[in-house]
């Protein structure tokens, strides 16, 4: 056992789950009062749910064998077989790799949660949410992270959960809400900046965890994605604030909020892999088209992604993934092949394209598909007032 | 030196310190609006005040020389002829070691306070915190984690301290509670359930100092019980929430952030003793006895426990410490015992129960004593709105 | 490498940086209402701006090259040729050293724009702290921490960054608050106790990443500056709440945590230095001489400094590191001769008083030039609910 990466890993996790009580407060300070204890309840609420079925059976379906590179088998439901004490690669015992990963596993379905609290019915959520878990988010964990998954097979990289977290979460996000509805009333004015405020700090400091962890050990790439992941979540942030100061003609509190997340979103899949330099791009990039789509795009959708769940995750984690294959450098890390801009032409580029067209195909699927199921027996969207009143 | 040990009680040691805060808003969420700020103030507070305690008289309590088994000397009173860089067994410097201690030696009295805010006197809380972590805190410390304790010399195990924090807090709690006597206005909504999630959220966060830290290294034990404490903690929030669901036909942020406290607390004596799924069932039985005792057994006691510490630490540490007899597993550390599910028959489980009522005994002679001597030059009660205004 | 040096940098990065969203809670606690979503936005942007300033030319300026040892060149914008993976002295990557510094740099500019928010023009400020981080703050970097800055080779000790950080910010503070002129409107009430907390936990908490951190190794003198640091910081909140319940005749919430703070700012020039004997007078008569100035000095001064700013982190710096001269010990660093206490005579004393008192003219007479060099083309004081408006 590495004790320096045991510790590493263990504080990971810890700076990880503490993302999600920062993500209730981010979405809970972003939707109106009268959802915003809703809010925090959905979100906290995954922590529970999503940590019994992770040990359960999420361990096993994600890292235990392998069926066709899509799926691993049940020889580990409830963690029976597994060696605990065994390590790793890096000298990390597998207790401590199953808990890292435990917790991606809580703030994947929390972001796209969030996008219909206040027009979903809460019973739904927590059923679809644990269907989703075993039949999207274990089989894509296994595509892209497990030895033989079929996606890693084909030569993507994702640093620390573009992929399997953000554009996961973003899709699912788009499509739920395009599913329930429009909420009836609309309120313009947002709730509390300072529970905006204090979940984005929780984030970035716990997106420490989340990208410089996936390296799995204390070593330049740790370092490395520190670095990265600082400097993207603050040239987006600045480049938000610009655009707002051009667009609106004065800056504000939740623009800045959202350009940082943005920025985090959209470093993830490459934290690893890029430059300083090319953070600073992603960062700025991230910002432009979330924004962009935002601003110009959902208004005339019928979709009411009441907390832009897609906007930031969706659309920064496909900008990031593709962009892996533009500013990955050999140089950095040899785990990548050089992209586009590093002299390693097209190749990764196409690959890494390639791959998250095939995610979000296989998301999309899998997603209409079990709403479309469970819809048969579960009322989707009521009033969730009715059925959970958080503020009680 | 170990440094890397050095660094986890370093780091464990600034996570324990995080649970004061976290507690201060999870009590202030819950009380009255009235007496929220003043919550937040004598929880606060109490980080100064134990600080200085300890280093003036708690480490020589609890960790010098022996008396009886009962108490150490005061041979390092103001830390004088401590040897700051000598190191423990498992590496880490005594400073390092004294100041993990510490930060128990913070939120243990915290968790008491809380109980009498909008009813006990500011003065009086003060002045009996000081003799109650001379005369009963740093006792319980040295009779139970000291090398020649004398609970621990009976063969009494508590990983991260069940019966030194939670038992100890919640009788207190109890007893100076129902000296203090019921509140004359008892509001029924809670204050602000977004302070209860902040809460909460440090209060988990912080755990895992709590928790892993008290291996005292980073070793298979210390991942250990951060995956028994993460596992007891969500089947804990889970099970509270069904039982909400259950009994009032509707969820709760505030049931599920208590069941999350409730979680963490019954594991605490086991963290580092009990399999994976020992933590699941210790978690879950946590749940359904501090919600049987709080919604079945205290509304018909004469006794105003404004914020359940007793409900929430006092019966989950109980069930905690005595659990330990049952699911602490030989294999999984060396420093215990079969308990009785593991092959090891009664013997543990007898020795925890005789231990628990020592240790309950022990307390409450000591708080009644104080009490009733306290009370012969101060006022226990009185609106302490006039003696301190903390929303000023 | 050494990969236990390595992570506890990188943790104390993560824990300085959660300064800056404490600070911004801290201040926007304390201000009135109308200005506290504009603090939270004014403060937390700078961690946007001060990344992006530092990752530019910051670094280069502070740590490449050294001109009269001043400051230093810029061969090292926008980090290049800077060999990230090259070791330090203690085996930290220069990656991870570079990030330690930078978010030094960007809670620095953060303490002083909270005391001009209400009454600062937003541009100006933005325009302000880019300047001043070019001209006074990258200098002062350099000649306290760089291997030939002037003040260091006179012999200066400056622990984490009393002069650097504290004086520098605080005396900012001062000229700027005086030039701004004061505010129309003056609150005399608090905006938001809970704030106020949350703010003083984490800037509390992340103050360990901040004083042991700066030892830039695990070993005794961090283990000796987180003890010294928690001890401050109690001396002073209790003595500050003593002070208030004399003066006031009760204790309030705001005092205890601006107590706090006091502490943590008093010791940071000598936190790996000092005896923990020392580090509680340090500590109390922090708390008494910030809280004299507030109280009896400063209402009769006309300036305007909103949120203490000056009389914080000003005044307990300057006696933090005077106070170094006195409370030093050879016994307990070798990197410092002994202080006046210690039979080092008037030798350190002399020095740390002289170095102090050139680091305040010298940033009196940067900050001067640049206030009046920019007011020529921008206006300083105006509303800024009409440029910022952080509420929408």
């Amino acid at each position: 056992m590495s004790q320096t990466n045991t510790l590493f890993v263990m504080i990971a996790s810890i700076l990880v789950l503490l993302m999600t009580p920062g993500l209730a407060f981010f979405y809970g300070g972003l939707i109106n009062h009268r959802h915003a204890n809703n809010m925090l309840l959905t979100i906290f609420m995954m922590c529970g749910l999503a940590v019994i079925l992770w040990i359960t059976v999420g361990y096993s379906l994600s890292f235990s064998g392998n069926h066709w590179g899509i799926i691993g088998n049940l020889h580990n439901i409830l963690m029976i077989n597994v060696s605990i004490n065994a390590v790793t690669k890096t000298g990390i015992p597998i207790g401590d790799y199953a808990m890292f990963f435990m917790m991606f596993a809580i703030i994947t379905p929390a972001i796209f949660c969030g996008s219909v609290v206040g027009h979903g019915r809460f019973h739904f959520l927590i059923i679809f949410t644990i269907c989703w878990s075993i039949f999207v988010y274990y089989p894509l964990v296994h595509m892209v992270w497990a030895p033989h998954g079929f996606l890693a097979s084909l030569g993507a990289v994702d640093f620390a959960g573009g992929l399997v977290v953000h554009v996961n979460s973003g899709i699912t996000a788009l499509i739920l809400s395009a599913w329930v509805g429009r909420r009836k009333e609309v309120y313009s004015h947002h709730n509390n900046l300072s529970w905006v405020l204090i979940g984005t700090a929780l984030l970035w400091i716990g997106w420490y965890g989340f990208n410089a962890g996936s390296a799995l050990a204390v070593d330049d790439t740790a370092v490395q994605a520190m670095l990265t992941t600082t400097i993207a979540c603050s040239t987006a942030m600045v480049t938000w604030m610009l655009l707002d100061r051009y667009r609106l003609n004065h800056v504000t509190l939740a623009g800045v909020c959202n350009g940082a997340v943005t920025g985090l979103v959209a470093i993830t899949p490459s934290a690893g892999y890029v430059t300083l330099g090319g953070s600073m791009i992603i960062g700025m990039v991230g910002a432009m088209i979330s924004q962009s789509f935002i601003t110009q795009v959902k208004p005339h959708l019928a979709i009411d992604d009441v907390i832009d769940a897609f906007g930031c995750h969706g659309i920064s984690g496909i900008w990031g993934s593709i962009a892996t294959g533009i500013f990955a450098s050999h140089q950095i890390s040899d785990q990548v092949p050089n992209g586009l801009l590093f002299g390693g032409g097209f190749h990764l580029l196409i690959i890494q394209t390639a791959v998250t067209l095939l995610t979000i195909t296989f998301i999309t699927i899998m997603d209409i598909i079990l709403i479309k199921t469970l819809t048969i027996a579960l009322p989707v969207s009521i009033d969730s007032r009715k059925i959970c009143r958080g503020s009680e």
